[in-house]
C-alpha cells in the first residue's frame, strides 16, 4: 500500500523514514531538506557520542541517492570500512536508537551484520568492500539472481592494495555481473591523501573534459573538410589513432576493465540519481567517481576534516574536543622527536595514521624522514624492511588492529631476514567504543609465533621510553613495543617504573602470584591492596618484555602454590599459554590459571566495562583469586 | 687490474665468470654464447635438483644485461619472489656450488641475504620487491648515495596488491630516487595469468605503437597546412587535446607516476642493454616493460611452463617428472570434484595455485565455480567471504605459507562475521627443499588465535575426506583443514583411520602419553613400536581437531605420569602450548614436555631431515621419552 508522505511545511521528514521504502515516497524536491535534517542529527549525536563525523557528513546525499535508486537489502550496498554508514543507519530503521551510537549495547559505529539486514558486511578495516562485493555479485550471478551489488569505497581506501587486487579480478569478470563501485573521492583518507593515485584523481577532477573528450573530438573531426590527399591521409591517421586511444587508454579504471563514469558532484542529488540509474544500465562493472566534501555542512569539520575523522565527544559550538591529557601516543611522539634529533638514521613510517599515532610534530620537524604510505600496512612493513636494509632505523607506528594485515610481511620480510624494524603498536588491548573490529587483542598472540622478534609492553610513559631506547639501540632484530590507547593510569605511590624486562611488586613471600603486563598491572596493584585489607598476600610479577618471556620471571613464581596470569588479549596462542608451557618446563606442579579473552570478539563498551567483563580489573582479579 | 677474457673458440665462458666484474670484460658478441651455456647449466642442474625452471630460463638475457649495466652489489638488484635468481647466482660467484641447489646445506632456490652480498633481500613470497626497493632507494637518497635500486617483478606478481601500494608511493616520490622497476612480462604467473592487468599488458604488447604515438602524431600534426579559420581552430583544438592526452593518460604506469619504457624484447641483449642505460638517465622512477618467454630454450618448458614452474627432479630427455604417487593435494582435488557434483553451491577459490593445490580437474569440470584470483591471498579470502555472504560454500585452497598474508582477512572478514569459509591448507608443516620461506610452520599458531574458527589436521586421505565433509556440512563457522605436502605415509597394519576429533592408539594403560597430530602421528606409532621392543608402553593421543582442542582428549591423559606433545610447527603460540594451559585447567600435576620448532626459521632440507633435526621423528621421540 503506497502512500505519499505529505510535504508538510514545518513537519520533519527524517522521523517519517522507517526504511528505504519511505525514502522512495518522498518527492525529489524534499530530499535537500531531508539531507539538512540528517546533517543536524549527525552533528548533534556525534558531539555527544564521539564517532566518525567528517566522512559521514560527506556522504549524506550519496546515501540518500543510493537508497532511492537501489532496492536494499535485495540489492546489496557494501560500505568500505563502514565508518561512513551513519546516514545509511538513519535511513534503514535505526533512527530511534541512534543516540546509542558507539555506547555499550548500542548501535555500532560501523556496519554490523547482526544489526540490520541492510548491513551486508561488517566493516572496520579498510579496502575490503570491493572484494566482498565482487564475491556477493558472483554468487548472485551463479544463482541467476538479477540483483545489484554496490561497493562504496573512499579514495583513501584506494591506497590499499586489496582494492587493486579486486579491480584486477572484477574488471575481467564475465558480463552481467551487476557490480557498481562508487569511488567516494573526498581528497582525503584520514589525513590528506597520499600517493600517485591521489594526484591522478586530482587531474581528473580538475579536467573532467579529458574524459569526456571522445564525443567532442569526434564531432570536431567530422567537420574537417578533406583538402588534398596528403592532408586527408594525415587526418585519417589522426582519427584512427585518436579512436584507438579512446578505446584503449582512457582512465586507469577503464584500463582495469571498468566502465568509468564521472566525476560527479556528490552533493548534487539529481545528478547523483541520474548517474546511478545510468550505471545500472551498463553490462560490465562500473566505477562511478563521486566527488564529495569531507565534513560537508559543519564548518569546523570542513576546515579540519582530519581532526573530525574519528573523534571523541566534542563541544558543538567551538568544535573543541572534550579532552583530558596526554596519552601513550603523545608519549611515543615526544620520544621520537627527541630521539630523531640526535639519531639521523631514525625515521618513521605510518599507514595513514600519522595524527592518531602521535607523529604530527615529528612529521613537521623531519618531513624527509617521515613516510606516510597510505592505508597500506603490508607495503609499510616491507618498505620499512627496505629502509632498514638501506642502513636506516625505521619505526612503523601502527594501531594493533591494523598491524594484523602485515603478519606475513613481519614474518617474511623482517624476522626471516633478521632486520631491525621497530613496531610502535598503539591501541593495544581494548579500545572501547569502536568495538570488535578495532580492539588490539591479537597482536600479542600473532607476534608470539614470529621467530626472533622481541615484544615489549610498557605500562607507563617512562617505561615506554625505556622500551624504545632498548629497541632502537640494544635489542637485536625486530622489536615491537605495544601500548594501550589513552592515558597512563595513576601510579601507585610505592611504585617506581623500572627499566628491567620484568620486576616484582607486592608481597615477595606470598604463596599466590599474579603475573601480568601492560595496563592490567595497575589493576593487579589494586587487587593486591584489596586482598591485603583481608590479610591476604599477593606477589605481582610484572612483565615488560613479553616475548621472549624472561626465564627468571618464570622461576620466580615456582615457589608459589598458586599462579594467575591476567592478559588483556586473546588467550589462545597468547603469552599466558607460553607461560604455562614454561612452568611445565620447570616442572611446576602448583595451580595455574590463565585469564584473558577466550576465543571471542569483544563488543563495543568502555575500556573499564570490558576490563570488568573479562575479569581483568581489580574486582575480577580479586574474585578469581579468592574463588580458586 | 683489468684483463680481457679471451674469446676462445671452444673454451667455455661461464666458468670464467666469478662475479659481475668478469661479465663486464666480455665482448658484447660473446653474450649469446654465454646465455646458451647458462641455459644448459640451468636445465641440467634443475633436472637433478628440482626447482623453478621456466622462470629462470626466461630471464637469462635480462640477468646478463642487468649485471652488465649495473654495478652490483653497490647498485641493488632485488628479485621479486627470488625464484628466477639462478642466473644471478651463476654470475655472482656461486657457480661451483650450483649443483647443491635446494639440497640440505646447499644454495637456496631463492635469494638469501646470508648467501651473498649480491642477494639484497631474501625472497620467497610474491609482490614485495618493489616495496623493498623503494625502501632501499629512499634510504640511499636520504644518505645522498648515488646508487640505483632495481626491482625485477613478474607480471604474475603484479596481481598482488602490494605492488600497487608500492607503485602508488614510489610514483609520487621526490625526484632523484634512482628506482627502476622491471616488469618481467611472460604472460604467466604460475599458471596462465589472470585479471584485467594481464589483458591490458596483452594490448600493450600487441600494439606497442599506441604507446609510442606521441612523437608520430605530433609530426603528422606539424605537417597539416592551415586552411581556413574554422578548420585551423578545429586542428588547434585537436592538437591541444591530443597533447593533453599524451601527457596525462598514457599507460596505467604513467598514470601512477612512473616513466614507462617498453615493451622490450627480453631476449634481445643489445636492445635490453640500451633500454637499461636509457632508464638510468631518467630522473623519476622508471617502469621498464620487458617481454620474456617463460621456459625459453627448453621445448618442454616452453610448451608447458606451468608444469615446469616449480618442479621436482625430472627426466632431461622426456621432460617427465620422476614422481611417485598421489599426494594430499590429489586427495583434496578428488574430494572436491566428487562433492561439487551433488552440491551446486560448492565453489573453489585459489590464488594462482590451482595446479599445485590439486584443483585442475575441478577447474575443468566446473569452470564457473572455479575462481583463480591471481597472487592475491588477501582478496581471495574476502572475496570468499563475499561468496559465502551470497549463499555459496567457498573453499579457498592455499599453501600454508601464503595464507600468512591473509591473517587479517581471516580474523576480520570471516571469523568476525561468523561466515562459513573453508580453508584447504596445503603444504602444512615442513615442505623440504624450498626452505625457510616456504615451510608451513605458522598456520596452526596464527589460526590458534582466531576466535570461532575450527582447525582440522587429517593424517590420512580418508581423514581428509572426513574433515572436509565435517567442514562443509556439520561444523559451524569458518573451518581450516590443514595437510602436508606429499603422500600419505604407509598406514600401520593395526590402524584404521577414524572419524572422531581425537582418538587413542597404542597402550591404553601406559603411564607415558604422546599427544600429536598430522604427519607426526606415524612417527609416534613407530616410536611406540621401538619402545614396545624394550617393554615400555606408550599411549598415543591423536588429534584430528586441533582447535578447539577436544577437552576429552586432555582429560584422557590426566592419569598419565608423563605427557609429551609433538608438533610439526612453531611452538610459541602453537597447539602444544594451548594443551599445556588446558592441562593446568584440569589441575594436572605430572610431567609435560612440548616439542616443536622453537622460535626459529627452518632451513632447507628434506622433510625427513627436518623431522629428525627437530626430534619429531620416531628416533627423536623415543630419545626424548627415554631421556626424561
Amino acid at each position: 500500500m503506497k502512500k505519499t508522505i505529505p510535504a508538510a511545511g514545518e513537519e520533519k521528514l527524517l522521523p517519517q523514514i522507517h526504511g528505504p521504502q519511505d525514502l522512495k515516497k518522498l518527492n525529489e524536491d524534499q530530499l535537500p531538506a531531508l539531507a539538512a535534517e540528517i546533517r543536524e542529527k549527525l552533528i548533534g549525536t556525534v558531539s555527544e557520542t564521539g564517532g566518525h563525523l567528517s566522512s559521514n557528513l560527506g556522504v549524506v546525499e550519496l546515501t540518500i541517492a543510493l537508497h532511492r535508486v537501489f532496492n536494499s537489502p535485495k540489492d546489496k550496498i557494501i560500505w568500505d570500512v563502514g565508518h561512513q554508514c551513519y546516514t545509511h543507519k538513519l535511513l534503514t530503521g535505526r533512527q530511534e536508537e541512534f543516540d546509542t551510537l558507539r555506547q555499550p549495547g548500542g548501535l555500532s559505529g560501523f556496519t554490523r551484520r547482526y544489526e540490520s539486514e541492510h548491513d551486508i558486511f561488517s566493516g572496520g578495516h579498510s579496502s575490503v568492500a570491493l572484494s566482498a562485493a565482487y564475491g556477493v555479485a558472483s554468487a548472485n550471478k551463479l544463482k541467476n539472481k538479477k540483483r545489484y551489488t554496490v561497493a562504496v569505497v573512499g579514495d583513501g581506501a584506494f591506497t590499499g592494495g586489496m582494492v587493486y587486487e579486486a579491480l584486477n579480478n572484477a574488471g575481467r569478470a564475465p558480463k552481467g555481473l551487476r557490480l557498481i563501485v562508487i569511488l567516494n573521492d573526498n581528497e582525503m583518507s584520514i589525513s590528506k591523501n597520499v600517493g600517485a593515485l591521489a594526484r591522478y584523481l586530482a587531474v581528473i577532477r580538475a579536467n573532467p573534459q579529458y574524459f569526456r573528450l571522445k564525443a567532442k573530438t569526434e564531432s570536431v573531426l567530422r567537420h574537417i573538410p578533406l583538402v588534398g590527399k596528403k592532408l586527408a591521409n594525415g587526418i585519417f591517421r589522426i582519427k584512427t589513432e585518436l579512436k584507438n586511444r579512446m578505446y584503449h587508454s582512457s582512465t586507469l579504471f577503464e584500463d582495469m576493465g571498468f566502465r568509468y563514469i564521472g566525476p560527479i558532484d556528490g552533493h548534487d542529488l539529481p545528478h547523483l540519481i541520474d548517474a546511478l540509474k545510468g550505471a545500472m544500465e551498463v553490462d560490465v562493472p562500473v566505477l562511478l567517481h563521486v566527488h564529495t566534501v569531507k565534513g560537508k555542512g559543519y564548518s569546523f569539520a570542513e576546515q579540519a576534516p582530519d581532526r573530525f575523522h574519528g573523534i571523541s565527544a566534542f563541544d558543538l559550538e567551538s568544535g573543541e574536543k572534550r579532552m583530558s591529557g596526554p596519552g601513550f601516543s603523545d608519549a611515543f611522539g615526544d620520544f621520537m622527536v627527541r630521539a630523531a634529533e640526535t639519531d639521523r638514521t631514525l625515521c618513521c613510517v605510518t599507514a595513514a595514521m600519522g595524527l592518531g599515532t602521535g607523529l604530527k610534530t615529528f612529521s613537521e620537524r623531519y618531513p624527509e624522514r617521515f613516510f606516510d604510505v597510505g592505508i597500506a600496512e603490508q607495503h609499510a612493513v616491507t618498505f620499512a624492511a627496505g629502509l632498514a636494509r638501506g642502513g636506516l632505523k625505521p619505526v612503523f607506528a601502527v594501531y594493533s588492529t591494523f598491524l594484523q594485515r602485515a603478519y606475513d610481511q613481519i614474518v617474511h620480510d623482517c624476522a626471516m631476514q633478521d632486520l631491525k624494524i621497530i613496531f610502535a603498536i598503539d591501541r593495544a588491548g581494548f579500545v572501547g567504543d569502536d568495538g570488535e573490529s578495532h580492539h588490539g587483542l591479537f597482536d600479542a598472540a600473532f607476534l608470539n609465533s614470529v621467530p626472533g622478534i622481541t615484544v615489549f609492553a610498557p605500562a607507563t610513559f617512562k617505561e615506554l621510553d625505556t622500551c624504545f631506547t632498548q629497541a632502537l639501540y640494544h635489542t637485536k632484530g625486530s622489536v615491537a613495543v605495544r601500548y594501550p590507547r589513552g592515558m597512563q593510569p595513576p601510579l601507585p605511590a610505592d611504585y617506581t617504573p623500572g627499566e628491567e624486562p620484568w620486576e616484582i611488586y607486592g608481597d615477595p613471600d606470598a604463596d599466590t602470584a599474579i603475573v601480568t603486563y601492560g595496563r592490567c598491572f595497575f589493576e593487579a596493584v589494586k587487587a593486591r591492596r584489596k586482598r591485603r585489607a583481608e590479610d591476604k598476600q599477593t606477589l605481582i610479577v610484572k612483565l615488560m618484555q613479553i616475548k621472549p618471556i624472561p626465564n627468571d620471571a618464570v622461576k620466580r613464581v615456582l615457589g608459589c602454590r598458586r599462579v594467575f596470569f591476567f592478559e588483556e588479549g586473546q588467550r589462545f596462542g597468547g603469552i599466558g599459554e607460553t607461560f604455562a608451557d614454561k612452568l611445565f618446563k620447570y616442572d611446576y606442579t602448583g595451580h595455574y590459571r590463565n585469564i584473558g579473552v577466550e576465543g571471542e570478539f569483544s563488543a563495543q563498551n568502555t575500556v573499564e566495562g570490558l576490563m570488568h567483563l573479562y575479569r581483568l580489573d581489580a574486582d575480577g582479579m580479586k574474585e578469581i583469586l579468592d574463588d580458586e
